[in-house]
Order: C-alpha cells, then structure tokens, then sequence
C-alpha cells in the first residue's frame, strides 16, 4: 500500500485522532467519577480552602504551556500558526491519554478512579514532557508523527518517574530531572532516529526575522513569569513553598542578567543573539528546580542560576553546532541547551547541596533539610533515613543517570517508530511551513494583504 | 437636518459620551457608597479571605474580556487597533452603566446602593453581552452605533436575566443562557434590521492575513486558559466550584482535539482553518457553563465539548454560508457558531442531565444535584421542590425559549434604531479599516513603515 | 584614552555587568538567609495563608513590569526586541541590586537580612523607579547608560521614601507620590542634562506603525488589567484592600472612557491617537494611588479618573511640544504626561479629601479614614494624630514637592554622569534601532523575511 505521505496525512489523521478521543471517552465513562460531595459544610471549608491554594499555581501554569511555550516556540517566521496549534493540540491529547493512563494504572490498583485538580495537574506534568521533546522536531514533523510522539512518551514518562522518584528516592520538587532532563534526551535520541545521519543544508524559511523574535520574546517572558508556579505548585505548603518560590525568583533573575553578559561576550560584535535571550533567561528556572525547596542560601540560587545561563549559552555557541556536525543532531529549538545541560546542572547541585547541608550543621540543619523536602513520597523520606546523606546523594546522580538514558533509549525507538512512511514526515520544501497545515490566503492573490507592501513598494518609487 | 455621517461622529460622539460619562459621574454621586468598614477585627479576616476567594477569578475574567476578546477580534488584519480599542471601550462603558441600573434598581427596593467586587462583576456579566453581541457587525458599525447599542442592551439583559432565573428559576451557573445565547440572537437580529437585505459582496479587507490570524489565536488561547474562572466565579464555594472547574476544563480539551478533527475532515484537503481553530476550542466551555456544577460524570463533559465543538465547525461550513445565502444574515465573528448553536446544545445537556440523574438514582443522588446547583437562587430551587424533575427540565428549555425570542425581537428593534442617519454608519469603502478612527501615520508617506518592504523589494531586484 | 563608544560598549559593558553580578553574588552571601522554617505545624498554616494572600498580587504585578511595560515600549517599529530586552534586564538587575542596598541598610540596623516575598516586592517597587525613568530615553541611550540610571537611581529612590514616607508621615498606599512622581521628574532631569540644549529633528525609525501601535496597546491593556493589585498590594487586609481595588477599578474605567472623548475633542478631525489611548487609560490608576484606600465615595474615585485622563491628553496634546519648544525637553514616551501630571493631581486630590473627609463627619469618618490607611507606617500615623487634619493635608503637598524637587536635581546630575564618553551613547542615526544591540538578520540578505513584501511587490506588478 504506497501512500504518499501528505494524502494519507490529510484523512488519516483526522481520522485516528477521532477514534482516539472517542475510545477516551469509553475509557472516562468507565474509569473516571469525581469525588463525592463532603456532607458536612466544614468540609466544604477545606475543600475550597484547598481549592484557592491550588487553582492560582494551576492557572499560572496553563498560561505558560499554552500561551508562554505556544509563543516561544513562533520564533520560526511562516510556522507560527502551526507552531502555536500544534503545542495547544499536542497538551490537550496528551493531558487527556496521561489521565486515561493514571485511571488505568489506579483502576488496577484500588478501583475505580476519582477526578481532582492534583490528577489533572500530574497529567498536565507528563504532557509537558511531551511539548518539550517536540520541540528537537519542530517544524519537520507532521502532526501525525507529533501524536505518535505524545501516544508513546506519556506512559515512558510515568514509568520514568516511577523508577526515579518512587523506587530510587530522589528529591526532584520542581521535575527538574524527571521532565526536564527526562524529555530532552527523549527529544534528542527521536530527532536522532528520524533524521539519521543525512545531513541537511539551512532551510530558507529557518530564520527568525526580528517579529518572530519579538513574538517568541514574549512568550519567554510569559514563561518567566509564571515559572515560580511550576516549581512550586507540588511543594509542601508553608516553608517548603515560599523558600521554593523566593529561589525559583532568584535564580531566574540571576539567569536572564548572566545571560546577557555570557551572550555579548561570545559573539564577535559585542551584540545579543535573540536566542539566547530567549532560552538563557530560563536555564535558571530549570536547574533551581532539583534544589528549590531545600535549605540552600539565597547565594546558591542566584550562583546556581548565573551558572546555567553560562552553560545554556555556552550550549548554543559552541555545543550545539559540535553536535550538529559530529553526529548530525537535529536540535530545532535547542533543547539540550535549556532543558538538558541546565538539568544536569541542577541534579549535580542537588547533590553538593545534600552533602554540603549535612556537613555545615550535623543533626539540625538536617532535620530542617527533610522538613523541607517533605513533598516527596513519604517512601523515599524512609529511605534517605536507611540511607544516609551520601547514599541520598548519590541517588540523585543515579536518578540523572536513569533519566538520561531510559530517555535516550525510549526516544531512538520512538523516533525509529516514526519513520513509517504512513506517518506522512512533510517533504523538506514544505518544511516550516503554515501552508502546509491551513487554509491560509495566498499573499500573492489577496490585495488587503499585499497592501502594505505595495505600498511600501509604491514609497520606494517616489 | 441632513448631516453626512462622518462628520457628525467627529464631533458627536466625543460629545454624547462625555455628557453620558458626566451623567454617569452624578449617578454614582447619588447612589452608591461603599460598605461600611467592619468594626471587629474579626471581621476584617472574613472581608480578607471573602477578597482573596474572589479577587484571582475576578482578574482572570478581566484578562480574558480585556486582553483574550480583544486580542481574538483583531483577525481582520486593518482593523486590528480598531478592534481592540473598541472592545475595550465598550466593556468599560457598559461596566459603568450597568452598575448605574443596578444601582436604580437597587435603590427602589432597598435605599441607597453598596458597592463591593461582586457587584462589579454582575456589571461585567452584563457587559459581555455587549461584548459579543457587537461580534455579528464588527468592522461594518461606527463606534457612536456601538454605544447605543450597549445603552440599549444592558437593560435587556438584566430584564432576560430576571425573567430567566429569578421568574422560571433556571439553572444556569456558567451563564450560558442568559449571556451566550441571549447576546447571540440580539446581535443577529441586530444585524439583519440593520444591514435589511442588501447582499454585499466580500470586502477586499475582510480576509485575515497569517500574522493576523495568528494574534487572534492568542486571543483564543487566553480566552480558553481562564475559561474556568468565568464559568466557576459564581459557583459555590467547595465542591461545586470544584466540579464546575474540573468540568469546563475537560470540556474545553475535548472541544479543541475535536475541533481539529472535525476541520480537517470537513476541508476538501484536509487542511485547518484558523477561524474554526479559533472558535471551536471555545465552544466546549460555552456549552458546559449550564451544567458545570451538577452531578455529572466526567465523560458527560468530555461528549459535550466534542460535541459543541463539531457543531460549531458545522456551523462555520454550513449554515452561516446558508444563513447568508437564505436570508442575507451577516454574522462577522460567527457568534452564531460560537455563542448560539453552543448554547442551545449545552441547555437541553441541561434539561437531559436533570432528567438522567435523577432517574439514576432516585432520591440520593438527586439531592445531590440539588447540593451541586445550591448556587441558584433561592427562589429556583424551592420553585423545583415543588414543580419536580420533570418540570426543572421544561423549565430549562422554557428559559432557553424565552433567552430567543426576547433577544431577537429587542436585537431588531436595536437594530432598527441603528439605522438612525445621526449614527453615523461608516461608507462601505472605509469599512474594516483603521484609519477611519486613528490617526495613524500613511505608510507610503513614512520612510520608516516602507523601510522593511522597500529592502525586501530591493532584494527582489537582485 | 580616546575609545569610540560603540567599541566600548561591546566589550566594556559585559565586563562591567559581570563584575557586577559577581559582586552581588558576594553581597548575597554576607547578607541574607532565608527566614527560620517554623517549627510548629500551626506556624506552617499561617505562611501558607499568608503566602496565598500575597503571590497571586506578587505574579500580577511581575506580569505587570515584565510584559505589560515592556509591550507597552514597543511602539518604536524597529525598536521592539531592545525595548523589551532592556526593559526585562534592567528590571532584574534593579531588583538585586535593591535587595543588596535593603540588605546592607538592614545589616548596619539589625545584623543579617532575612529574604521574603515581601522584600522581594519593595526591592520590585524600587525597580519600577528606574523602569519608568528610563522611559524619557528611550531609543537614544545604551544599555551602559541604563545600567548606570539603575545603579543611581535605586538608592536615591531609597532615600526619597524615607524621607516622604517616614519622615514626612505622607500617606501614599499606591505609590503614586514616591514612585510615579519620583520617577517622572528623575526621568525628566536625566534627559534635559543628557541631551542638553540640542535640538534633534524628528528621527525617521521614531514614527510608530499600526503593528506596533498595536503590539503596545496590548502592553497597555495587560498594564491596565493589573494595576489594581499594583496599588492594593501593601494595603492593610480587608476593608481598606478591598476599597482600594475597588477605587482603582473605577478610577481606571472613567479614565479610559474619558480619554477617548478628550483625545477626539483635541484632534482636528475627531481621529484617536494611538499614544493618547495608550496612556490616558492608565492615567486613572496613577492618580488613584494616593487615595485608593481611603474613605472616598466612588464618585470621586470615577472624577479623579476622568480629570487625570484629561490631563494626560491635554499634556499628550500641548505640554510637551510646549517643553520640547522653550526647554529643549525630550520625553519619548512621554512620561511627564502618563506619570508625572497624573501624580500631581492624585497629591492634591489627596490633601483634598483629607480635609473634606474630616469635615463631614467629625470624628466618626475621620477615624474611619485612619482605619483605612492603616497600612502607612505606625510613625506616621502618630504623627497625623499629633498634627491634625490640616497639618497631614499640608504634609502631603510638602511630600509632593520634596518628590518633585529631589528627583529633578538626583535626575540632573544622573544624567551629567550619563555623558561620560565611555558608555557609549549610541549615534543619532543607529537611535531607534534594534540592530545595534542584536544579531538580527539583515533583511536584505535573508530570501525567507524578503519573502512576503516581495510577493507583495509581485502582486503590484501584476
């Protein structure tokens, strides 16, 4: 059967994708019920109480993956709208196939599944994973493939995260090594797998033009913003959570002041890369997150947060090109630069920071150090006590070099698996391409569009 | 008195509206205060928590009526300023005049008015119809038509809205009867006694433009993330505002997969339109609002928002081509496919899942749907006492009856008084087109505007 | 040493920046911990709740600063990625260096800093100084030269709110005297000692475009949605935060409902202009802040607005050509207009309602007004008690002025030390222009960016 690859795309997806929603929808009508409503009104009390000090954090996030990540990732000039539809489609599908997954796994362990705000926000965590894989990808790949990618990532991630956080015991508040490192290398053995080893010369429709680096400016910012409620959204309220916040806040400001200065130092003329603005402000963000809501002092967070500028940027300059002509590694949005180098910085400082924190104050500083840390599966607290310090320590270096390499494997099989011809890979010309995925006026045909051209053209004759 | 219309929105308009904002002033001088200070101290945390309970909800529907309907409406590539300004207007307006109606009405029953947030936000309830109903005409009615029709819609409203819930006894937590559908039918009927049956062809200004189509998407995007809010903002604190969030969101993710389905299975090429995109992710939270907080189960949201979001596609391919074919109905936005169909399909959702659940379980669970939906007033709720399942179901569809045929019969009216020659209706050619309410700088006189297109012409030359 | 500044700011500044955050890192280490965790899980409720009353405000106003301000910026065209970046890390690197100068003054008082979200908020309000000030040059100074305002600027402002707040007793809840007034006349000085009595022709690349115009009426809408959190963030808890926000939605509504009757009065021929909408909508929110959380009736808070929207159009409109005619004054985005006459009239309006508020209702009100604004330092409040009603009246004129004296003669010298030679400030003709601080690609290079202006220059030929 010798589809072509863009007409098997245009019925195939829509196609699948609808039985997929409608096989979701069995799987909800027979796995899922909301909690009972509490009879008495002082529950009612806690159950709101829980809800305003939920809700805030999960809107922050919602903004980020859909608004701040969707703009970030417009940087391409004639991708926006594919860019931007795919990221909103990609969360959505995967947020719903991570919830039938947990109702599953949870159905075979105490029944029937019941719907809160903390089910959908863990399934919004295994989407993100997702949405940054992607992004090694974007903008060669057809929506088909992304699905395919969102269909197998999601239950690696869970399987991921289970072997690092519940058997292994690492301290990870801010899904620093679970989705961040996790997803890169995820990202990096696809994008491995798909393209293989032909090299391709620079697309024409590649470079950002000064709007879409404005665009995608903005989405960095949206994304710095609100980046204090990611990482502190699972944490234990009270300490635990405002330390994370006041880190999270200090890191990233160090970062996006480091990186300006790492970025003008690097480049010939003295002048700023509008990409690494746009990924060093946030390196920060992702390193603090192993650490956050430990009993570090505020140095730490700000030195923590310079050093992954440093490192995104170096990652940019020199790492990514090197890769690129070494191993013929496809990194569109450069990924490994925000979400792998600043993760294994952070999983390492985690670390240090587990050692140094025992030594500094035998006994009370670290009592405080699991106080703060008492988001984490209460398993994993009764081990670091079997354990001891060093042990937890070295656990944390074990779960990176779990995530790194499970991520590594699962993505070469993931991006082996994409390569079926039925999966539709767009054609490189129409690579970076909207025309490709929507109905868009053709400039040349629409006067109100060549408008202002025109009229530019007709000001050069004067 | 023959004044030709432009000129007279020059000097009118500004005119009209500062005396309407100086009667506003006088008012406010007359009937409203704020509450009085709380003496204990004890009291001052109740106002606090009352505050912090409300006041994030409250920003996030500002966001989305501000920034998200703002941004959504600048698709027509002209007249994006025009619309956002527009937009922005109107809501502050209508604000301000509906709190003066409530102000009288209060003042009737009960002496002199106390203002506080919630009041604020039954205001901005009444301005969203304002908001969509314009939708229908945007770009073909001058900002003075605008005004005159939120003088006459805000009145309406609270008179639907009396009638609606308070009379039939409705339930309808996420307003989407007496906002979605009742702003719809006013702004069509609107629209036909103002534009008669005159066929105008297409506007070489209508057509949006990828950059265009693109900002509106983000549009879409804020609008979707803070959906919740608006729909759970009224709800009872605890489980029911909890459920009501759980299932708008639910809703509003099976709405945007589906969407995609439906477009690219509709499209001859299987490409995406970007005015689908843009309404139909949307859909599943306009026709959730009615049955947000009740007692159904997650699979009923998840059909729901797939299913409001497949009419809405239809909608856009089929009948608003018809509707403009039959009976020359100019609907500019599709409010019809977004508010209308949406809204009737979420009511009898309603009346069907009254009937189910209390068939399900006769007795417990029924008494929990009566928890779900304590919000209601009062008065709805001994009223179904006594009237029983049978009659709660009617009564929604009688409210959904009444939400029509008033809205359409005073949009007419409005619509008639539109056409007054005083109102400055803008020429056909000025249409869609900024200039006609900005001073803003002719491209082809600036070097600075004709720069990037005078280089890119250059380049052509080479 | 003749260095030709361009050269100099390529290597110079990074240099410097990165000693620079090296050195605060340092500071950071000396001086600040977190606080104690509290060891009591009652204690754990309490920062939790606190936390939860504090962030959501906190996050909108880093939306605020970060995305509101710096869309508001990038109105010059092809000056858009340099406003926003350097609105972005001034922000940043304002914050610590803040926070160094809070902890040194702190440590000389009370031994070690203790760091919190609420330090963290004074340090931002410290930041806002200079992100306002820089306003009044933008486009035409380096990034050397912002840095340099930063680290000038900062603990003037320090110095400035002890003196108008703590010394002088002024009751000032939204800041509108220490940090809108304060900044507009530092701004103001700076740019007459920068550019001293040349006058400069009208810059072609200064000329905004609808686009732009667009891009930074959204930074003005996301401005306008937050602002309430702005000035309601230090508020005491309950009645006054709530009257605060109220005011503040009120006084912000008038004000964009007036601004547009008094910008199409002004025009010739009843057009808006975009700069005029742009600021006179946020006008109410300025002049609010210093009565926000007293006892005035909404009608005031509705007139405040309306008068200061009115203000800044007549300023927009008459001032400042008038300055720029007789004082060689520039103010690029003209901040004396948004910031500065808006403040004055919000210091007056304040002296007035203490005076009218005591008068009415002697004794009663009054203590209800101090109940309102218990949010000002104890000190003050002691004061006022000793001084009367007459004296608190004359003391927030005196504050005014010592507002507007200081920071005109700081501003003056700031902006003589801005002349040095080495930072580097920018030739009149790369003003205005992104590329000289970024590596953006050269339009006339790039095939992809020529791309559509040159379908549209084929459309013309066709």
């Amino acid at each position: 059967m010798a589809v072509t690859p863009p007409a098997c795309s245009r019925r195939l997806l829509p196609l699948c994708l609808g039985l997929f929603q409608g096989a979701l929808l069995l799987f909800f009508a027979l796995f899922f019920t909301y909690d009972k409503p509490s009879a008495q009104a002082a529950d009612a009390t806690v159950v709101a109480n829980q809800l305003y000090s939920i809700f805030p954090l999960f809107q922050d996030i919602q903004v980020m993956l859909v608004v701040g990540l969707g703009l970030l990732l417009t940087f391409l000039p004639r991708y926006g709208l594919s860019a931007l539809t795919h990221n909103f489609l990609l969360l959505n599908f995967s947020v719903q196939w991570a919830l039938v997954i947990q109702g599953l796994l949870h159905h075979f362990h105490h029944g029937h599944g019941h719907l809160d705000l903390r089910n959908l926000l863990t399934a919004e965590f295994a989407a993100v994973t997702v949405l940054i894989s992607v992004g090694a990808i974007l903008g060669r790949a057809s929506l088909c493939q992304l699905f395919v990618v969102a269909v197998c990532e999601v239950p690696i991630y869970f399987a991921s995260e289970w072997a690092i956080i519940t058997r292994l015991g690492v301290l990870d508040v801010g899904s620093t090594i679970t989705i961040h490192v996790f997803s890169c290398y995820f990202g990096l053995g696809m994008s491995k797998a798909l393209f293989g080893t032909v090299r391709r010369p620079a697309h024409p429709k590649e470079t950002p033009t000064p709007g879409s680096d404005l665009q995608s400016l903005v989405g960095t910012l949206i994304l710095w913003v609100f980046w204090p409620s990611f990482v502190a959204v699972l944490c234990q309220p009270g300490d635990a959570q405002h330390r994370a916040i006041l880190n999270t806040l200090l890191a990233m400001s160090a970062s996006s002041v480091t990186t300006v200065v790492a970025s003008s130092l690097l480049e010939k003329d003295g002048k700023l890369s509008p990409s690494h603005l746009q990924n060093g402000s946030l390196a920060g963000g992702v390193a603090i997150g192993v650490v956050a809501d430990m009993a570090v002092p505020p140095v730490a967070a700000l030195a923590l947060g310079s050093l992954s500028a440093v490192t995104c940027v170096l990652g940019f300059r020199f790492l990514t090109p090197l890769l690129a002509r070494k191993f013929v590694l496809q990194d569109q949005c450069g990924i490994h630069n925000l979400h792998g180098l600043p993760g294994i910085l952070g999983a390492v400082a985690s670390a240090v920071a587990i050692l140094v924190a025992s030594e500094d104050t035998s006994g009370s500083h670290f009592s405080q150090l699991s106080l703060a840390g008492a988001n984490a599966s209460e398993a994993a607290w009764g081990q670091w006590g079997n354990r001891g310090v060093g042990g937890q320590a070295l656990c944390q270096v074990a779960g990176l070099a779990v995530a790194i390499g499970g991520s590594l494997l699962a993505g070469l099989l993931t991006g082996a698996v994409l390569r079926l011809p039925c999966l539709a890979q767009p054609p490189e010309p129409l690579c970076f391409d909207d025309s490709l995925y929507f109905k868009i006026q053709d400039p040349a045909e629409s006067p109100a569009l060549g408008g202002r051209a025109e009229e530019g053209a007709l000001a050069l004759k004067e």
